[in-house]
């Protein structure tokens, strides 16, 4: 039975997703306040896992985990989970759409079914709460007619589920990270994700050169996102998704060719994907041509070819 | 006297910042409750300039902000600001660091002056208001002993200032844009910026080859920063700031590159950079080197020469 | 009647080539000592064109005559043509192939049939002279049994064709230009190409620069040729042939990129492709994607759009 | 003592640059008909090294050294040396430059020195031969007065120099290689040249991406010659000098790129440049550079840091 951190309170989506990250039944689910706080949790050994977001398709970036991941002591993602924004309703057992005058929920699950409530519950009153599943507590406790909640919020409060899948914007989803302490390198599976960060030198054409050294390795940048490094202004920290492990010749060589050209690279782990779409390496790039070239320069070394 | 919008309310930096980008004497300097309503303001004509903010070298990018600049109708900046983040600890007249019990600004300020307050106030209780300039508002209305504030926030409240300069992140710093609508192209100065947004297809290697578009032509990339699409998880829309103006050659055959090679591409405006030190244009990339190139070629259609 | 030179003597397959690019009946074909003689007869205007071999696939480049395009006076190419090195056996009439003790050609030709001659002629003793036309000549003269010549030599010396379509290499091809005076430029077909002499910097990665300006522009490289400047050694003057013609907007715009980067360009003309088959020039390079971008940054330096 | 083979015949400038690359007191010095047969005796073992021209700075590339390199077993540059092409004029003792009324030389030779012989042997009659040491044992069998001739053809023949430094084409020079069978690898001295032969893919860009390989490891690429595959006509071998030895890191690392996105490679050996000026390797492609960035991703595919 490990210990499983993630960013609650229960019932919130966080806690949807690190569920089908880590098995419920053979783990324990612990929430924590806030982001670097489930971060600092996996660093101390609190817990043997953390899940945080990462990015959202509406919202963007989640600043407070690139920071976490950026700086402090090394942790790397071990596996993601892209979870659909849905949201449900939640209303005390027995009562109907019609009986409902007031409809709680976090400002943002509020914004995101303004449409579904204009439509549905024109003339109910809708009242900020800190979090969606406080938002069900409240509903619970009889303060509000209604909750807007992520699904699993029902496992903690007995409520009736009276509308599901909500969501003005089609297709929002979040990303999730299962965040590890580094010793622990998921196996490749042929359809992975590597994350890292890098700080590029000032030069003109800098981080050209970084996606450079990428794209002659046909390797898929799937995400590129800037932070400022706090330290001068207009200066920069870029996290990288790419699209394979580091246990690839094209990956590893990337990475290394990365590492003597930024200031600072960090490795933020390989993952399986949650698409399972596989990764289709190009002629030049895959291992076996890798294996090849070096096999060749050792014996172009050893003065054995030309 | 041209009406000039600002992200509000009054006393915060963005008016700090507004009344650096327009003169407040020959201006009506006008707040309004949300980024885009600043820009919508803009867009509409109801005001001739909109201030936001844009970038905190501390919080990053202001995702309001960039949103609001890629959809809906066409707005361009016209001039930058860039601000130091320096708070002013407003009290009551005649009242002493001593007797401060309480201290009030937005979360943020307070977080920014943490250090600062268990050095200076150690007794005093902190407490959390919706903005800075309210916080002095509410001290001048007596409910507190001292605000947390930007400086300008003394123009508004007759408020002793007991300390200034106050922030412990060091050369913390925000940059505001002052909008317009298109039509208004600032002459260039030797030292600007130019602003885009630009959605890359989705084919390995297409952010390189923008770089690389830029980078041959020595354009120095200020800023990257990228945004969710909103349309499907995991494409993004890609703000640049380059150092340079529309109106030199270099910018504009890069621009009209990338408008070659993305999806879409949206000009947001060449502006007078804070910093006025001017852009070293390297050999092969002056405006001379392009017109004499433009001539030769011309020249060369003309079957003038060879 | 134009006068077109050619480089001769008579007989040999530069008169082929120029038979196909001049129709013979309708111009004076004038053939030449050398390959700068016909170089220098087009720039005086002493002919109105001039042929010469610019490469062969078995020998390389024709060093004469790339010296020749590249110093002096501008001439440009106003077309090519690609002929097969096949030879034909002259002989003397009613001479069969069995009767043949001697025959002569160019050591180049002899070279090049030298496995036909061992296998056909194993008892001839194969005898060099000064050209293959030559050879020829010395046949109808009587000196030796039979030629190895250009077919076209058949047309001056009333021999016997014994044999035609001789050639050890198989595809050997020469290719050939005809020159003009500055002034002409063939209308694009679709299928032209363009050539070009480059002189870069001396910088590290000049060159990988200059092969970028093109590959960014989806411009296909078909031949680079290095030949030394003379001036310093290690030093060298580069030889580019691109499919496109200089009327199109992406090849008039790499040239003046070329223009703007490098020490020297020099333009040596565009001109159709022999093999017809037209240029598939892919989505960002086309004229139309040149010309959206065109008018969309014009329109953003007015200042009508963003 | 070892047999050194070299282009022949004896006296002329291969024998004056071998007599550079190879102590003449301790070694057997083989004059040879042909550059094709100097390497085939390198291969056979016939010799323990091969001395043969690679290019020069009027002529360029030897055609038949870069078809014998390309072509055929495995050989190895070891060394390279520069030679200035400066002519001597040898005549029979005792006679002096009025008396010359005949001055035979190469037809090449004669045209490298046509201004000097105009200025100071206005009368004098020109003659070709076959060599320009065969001129100078023509000179002593009394045929012609004089020989123009490399200056080392004075060790054979025993005639009087009555000019030396002879050349119109000032700082002509010619860069020879000294051959040997794979196995020898001269250690690396800072200031290096490695060779080598690469054929690209066929795709639009493909030559360019093989620069930008060299060019992201600041590698100085100091020539590039073509030579036509004799395949299909159109495609090409190209033949690559850089500065750096195999032995580097950076070299080693752009070579095996070369390997996998090239059709064939084929190393032509690393060995010192004449010119001593030391490599200068910038920051990130240091051998330091490349051992730190290995060791760093061997503890991040270990999962040892992050």
């Amino acid at each position: 039975m490990s210990r499983i951190g993630y960013f609650g309170p229960q019932g919130t989506f966080t806690e949807q997703a690190v569920r089908q990250l880590a098995d419920p039944e053979r783990n324990e689910l612990v929430p924590f306040d806030s982001i670097p706080a489930v971060v600092a949790a996996v660093r101390s050994g609190d817990v043997a896992r953390g899940c945080v977001p990462v990015e959202n398709s509406v919202e963007g970036a989640v600043p407070a985990t690139m920071d976490a991941l950026a700086l402090g002591g090394p942790v790397v993602a071990v596996a993601e989970h892209v979870l659909p924004v849905q949201f449900t309703l939640l209303a005390k057992p027995g009562m109907k759409l019609d009986d409902i005058k007031t409809v709680a929920s976090h400002p943002h699950g509020l914004a995101q079914v303004r449409e579904w409530l204009d439509n549905n519950l024109p003339k109910a009153t809708a009242i900020a709460t800190n979090s969606t599943s406080g938002a069900a507590r409240d509903v619970l406790a009889g303060t509000f007619d209604a909750a807007i909640s992520a699904p699993v919020a029902a496992l903690h409060y007995p409520l009736a589920e009276l509308a599901t899948g909500l969501g003005d914007v089609k297709d929002a989803k979040t990303r999730f990270l299962l965040l590890a302490k580094p010793g622990i390198l998921p196996a490749p599976t042929g359809a992975d994700r590597t994350s890292l960060v890098a700080v590029t030198t000032n030069e003109v054409g800098a981080l050209s050169n970084v996606l450079h050294e990428l794209a002659l390795r046909d390797i898929n940048l799937t995400r590129l996102e800037a932070r400022p490094t706090r330290e001068e202004f207009g200066t920069y920290r870029f996290y990288l998704d790419v699209e394979g492990h580091v246990a690839e010749h094209r990956i590893g060589d990337a990475l290394a060719a990365l590492h003597r050209r930024c200031l600072e690279v960090r490795f933020l782990g390989s993952y399986p994907r949650t698409e399972h779409k596989p990764d289709v390496v190009r002629a030049p790039s895959t291992d076996a041509d890798f294996e090849s070239a070096s096999a060749w320069l050792g014996a172009v070394r050893r003065g054995e070819i030309a």
